[in-house]
Order: structure tokens, then sequence, then C-alpha cells
């Protein structure tokens, strides 16, 4: 009656933007990922005969509204499932702020996934919960599996999940995040989502991810890591590219994020390999090899915009605890 | 044997970016700008047969070896058709600072233009001077002829110039110049042209400008400020969209563009209607209505990152002084 998981968010090294089934969360384009050992939710689900509807708390506070709905929305997904009319009082807490290109939404639907189907009862397969997490927040599929992550895109809603490339263990890289901010967006990435079309340039992207990925797929087999990182950031501004010219414009980067790409093209001038990638949000994941982190850390300190540094090794997949 | 000109700068409302013809600059779209009041050029250009090379002073300096061979390569044009071998003395000196995206190259090489033909005693018409100008400078054309300009990109060298649409005291617009920044480019403006090619995105933009082109015409004839300012941020997003996914990316604006584009944001919301547009620097341009013009000034100042602020009205063409 009572289960807690903890997921860990991840960081798309080719980005899930747009979608081919709006309701069902079916991508527009396959996308590549790596979890983030540090940023991670845990989630306990615990159900109860006593209770009358569902309540939700998170970060020791009571849901908003519309985080409250879609949840529970959720959570009615898995009640069908298990044939059960219980509610469900559920705790989720983050290892980093909302709303700032960290996925929260990932981590929390791939942890509320496993720890209500486990409260349940049901015990599916990863290619399933991978399913059903989709249909909470795209990417918190990508959070079920561990280590370096391809969610092919599919044709419905059955074929579209994630599975491992590779476990945590396969390749010593790091994603740093420098967060520079903390506020919320003014257009959430639903909804920037459901306006991909309108930027002149979102077919063209769509038609040349498959290369892309087929590109990345090779580098990560061959441990390439210029190539891995020159894909990373081309790939990152194409998409924010898009947003760009989306109606409305989306502009998800700020100044403090210019500042800290600026700041990664001088630490490449000094041979320091670090790459750059940017997801709905300020904050800039910085991709490099582990024993350049020191170095890549105390430059960070030295930026007053940096509010706090988030060391990421490969995380794990999403685990009951 | 001496004379000095004064060409306005021009702004770009529809954006020249990438050429069909790299050495004869023949753009790959036209393009539509207004000249800038307070944003000029003043060049003089005297001959003499005491010289025995050309010298150019650039705001009262000797001009660096770079842009010395580009304005000689210029004189030697304009020499070659006046069938003449004299050298000439070239002072010209701006009302802006260098290299921020207020196009320093456009309001020079206009001026020079028509000071060293008249020097040299040729008569032009407008139209071949602006396609002398287009020699030395592409948006160098659109400074010649008065007030709000079409550039129509042409076939060839002989048609590819710019002329009037309407005169300078058509419509009361302005444009404000948030000068936040007076550092040099990385990569000029002319080595980015000659990438455009390389963005995935540039042929989309190519193929879809006719139309914009078409649009904003028609809100300059009915004086439709929503649609001529609609565009105009499209458009300018449109144009740096394609810049980030060059090879390599460029990225022009920086953290006080960014932070400029949210003020103007805010602005609209509290009624005051402005639009940005930005070029190949960090400077924000604000176009706006004229009695909107004190409001968004008290704005801007009490904006640290705002070094200057310069105010323009639809500008004269390059003449004579």
């Amino acid at each position: 009656m009572k289960a807690a998981a903890k997921a860990t968010s991840n960081i798309a090294f080719i980005k899930y933007w747009g979608k081919k089934d709006e309701a069902l969360r079916i991508p527009a384009n396959s996308s590549i990922s790596m979890n983030l050992s540090n940023a991670y939710s845990i989630t306990s689900v615990e159900l109860s005969k006593n209770l009358k509807k569902d309540q939700v708390y998170l970060n020791s506070k009571k849901a908003e509204e519309d985080e409250y709905t879609r949840i529970v929305k959720h959570l009615d997904l898995i009640r069908a499932l298990a044939k059960s009319n219980l509610f469900a009082k559920v705790k989720s807490r983050n290892s980093f702020p909302k709303g700032t290109g960290i996925a929260s939404s990932a981590s929390g639907f791939a942890a509320l996934t496993l720890a209500a189907t486990k409260a349940f009862k049901l015990n599916l397969s990863q290619k399933k919960l991978s399913i059903l997490a989709r249909l909470g927040s795209g990417s918190a599929c990508r959070s079920i599996p561990p280590g370096f992550v391809e969610w092919v895109k599919g044709a419905d809603s059955k074929t579209s999940y994630a599975k491992t490339l590779y476990p945590p263990s396969y390749w010593d890289i790091l994603d740093i995040v420098a967060i520079v901010g903390e506020s919320k967006k003014e257009i959430s990435s639903t909804k920037g989502h459901s306006l991909t079309g309108t930027s002149p340039f979102f077919n063209k992207r769509i038609a040349d991810l498959p290369q892309k990925i087929k590109d990345i797929k090779k580098a990560l087999k061959f441990k390439d890591f210029t190539k891995l990182g020159t894909i990373i950031e081309e790939e990152a501004l194409n998409m924010h590219a898009v947003m760009l010219t989306q109606r409305p414009p989306l502009i998800y980067f700020n100044s403090s994020s210019l500042s800290i790409i600026r700041e990664i093209y001088e630490m490449r001038k000094k041979g320091i390999e670090a790459y750059f990638t940017l997801d709905a949000g300020p904050n800039v994941h910085i991709i490099c090899k582990a024993p350049d982190a020191p170095k890549i850390k105390k430059i960070l300190k030295n930026q007053k915009i940096v509010k706090k540094i988030l060391v990421n090794k490969p995380g794990n997949g999403t685990e009951i605890i």
C-alpha cells in the first residue's frame, strides 16, 4: 500500500521539441539523453481507504492546482491499470530548483510512475514503465532506464519509449550544471511544445535529426568526445533557433546563460574541452570529461551569476527505495 | 579636388544576411530599411598631386590595415571610373561607436562614395551611387536614397541597388538605439555573411522572405504600426536564428541585449507600443511612435547597462555638405 522511488532527471544531447501526438506525448523525433546522478526526485505514494481524494505535496508544500490536476490524471491512469479506486497521498521532493531547465517533470513523473505502480501492486516491465511515464511527461520516459538513453519516437503509444544505449559506468563524462536562475518560465515547455509548428524552421530541424542521431550514436560508440560535444552544442542552438522563431518567440536563455556560454568558449581556448547545452530554461549544462571538472568548477565559482553548481555523473534509472 | 558628404546609417526592418555573389556583394534577398537621422558619418576626400598613396583617417586616427585596404580598394574603383590616378586624403568620423551593430560601414561607405565621386568630378545618378556604395559595403547602398528604402536584390551588379519607398517625412516613427556595448565583434559581419550557407535554416529563410517583404510594404503603405513592429521583431529573431545555427555559431546579442528585449516586452504590457530589432551586434534598436519616445527614454535611463541612448527619426539620404 506504500512505495517510494528515486528517479534522476536527464539532460538531452538530442532534444525533444515538438509532438506528433499532443495527448499521448508521442514526439516528433527520437532523442538521446544522459541521466543526471545528482538531480533527482524522491517520491512516495501511500494508498489509503480513508482518503476521499488524492493529496499531493511537492517539496513539502501542497501542490498548486495545475500541478495537482496533472498528477491526479497520472494516478487515474495507474488506478485504471490496477482496477482500483483507492486514493493516494503523494509526497515528492527534488534535489534541485523547479522550472529552470532541469526537467523536474522528468524525474518527478518517472519516480511517481514507479512508486505508484508498486503501491498499486502492479509489476511492470521497464518498457511499460517508460511508456507510462511518457504519458505523464514526455522526457520522463528517458529517466526510467539507466545511463545513456535513447527515446525511440515510435509510431504509436506502445512503441514510443526509452531504452538504455550504455550503462552509467560506460563513460566517465560529467554534466556540470551552472544554476543561474530559479525563476518560473513565462511560457511552460508543454505550451511551447504545442507551438513548434509556428516556427518556419521546425520541419527542417525534424528532417535533419535522423542523421544527427546516427552521428551522435557513433560518437557515443567510439567515445569520440569532440564529436559528441560539437553535436550537443549545435543541437542546443538548433532547438533554441526554433524556439526563437516560434509565435510567440520563446527566449528561454537569459543574460547569465550567455555569459556562461562565452566562458565555455574561453575554456576551450585554454584547452579545457567543455561543451554546453541548454534546455527550456536558463541554466547551462556543461558537458565535460571527469578529469576537467575541478578546473571548470573553479572557473564557475568565480562567476557571481552562478548561484549553485551541480555536478552529475551518468545516473541510474528509476529505482524503488 | 575636395568634397565632403554626410551619410546616415540605416536600420534594416528586413535584413540583409547572405550573398548571392560574394565579390560584387549581391545579396541573397531584397531588404527594407529606414535611414537614421542621428547616426551618421561625415567624410571628406581631398585629392592631391603631392600624395604618393592614399591617406585615411577614421575618427581622427590613422586607419588600421584592413580598413585602409578596403577603403583604397573602393577609391580604386572610383579612380578607374574617373580615369584618374590621383591619390586622396580621406577623413571620416562617425556620430556613434564602431562595430556594435550600428552599421558604420553603411554610412561610411555611402559618404565616401559621394564625397570621392564629387572630388573626382564625377556626377553620378542616385542609382549609380547606390550601386557603387554597395560594392564597398552591401548595406551602404541603402544609405544613399532618403527615408524608407528598399534594396532590390537584382540579378546582377547593375540591377542591385536601393531606392526610396517613402521620404523621411512620410511617417513619424523613431528608432531609439539603446547602446549597451562598444566591443569589437569576434567575427565580422562580412565573414559571417560568407558562412550563411552553413545554417540548416538559411534556405528556408530566403524562401520565406518575398512574402514577408510584401507584408511589410503593405504595413508601410497603410501605416499599420502593429503589423510593422510584429514583422520587424520576427525578422530580427529569424536572422539571429540563422546566425546561431551557422558554423561557427554567431551570437551577436549579449546579456544586456536580452535584458533590454525583456524590458520591451514589459513596455508593451504597459501599453507602450515598442518593438525591437538587432543587427550584427549587441545594441538594441527600439522602433516606436514618436509620442512614446519620452516614456521609453525614461525607462532606458533607469537601466544601468544602457551606456547611451540615440534617438533617430527617419533620416535623409547621402548629401554633399
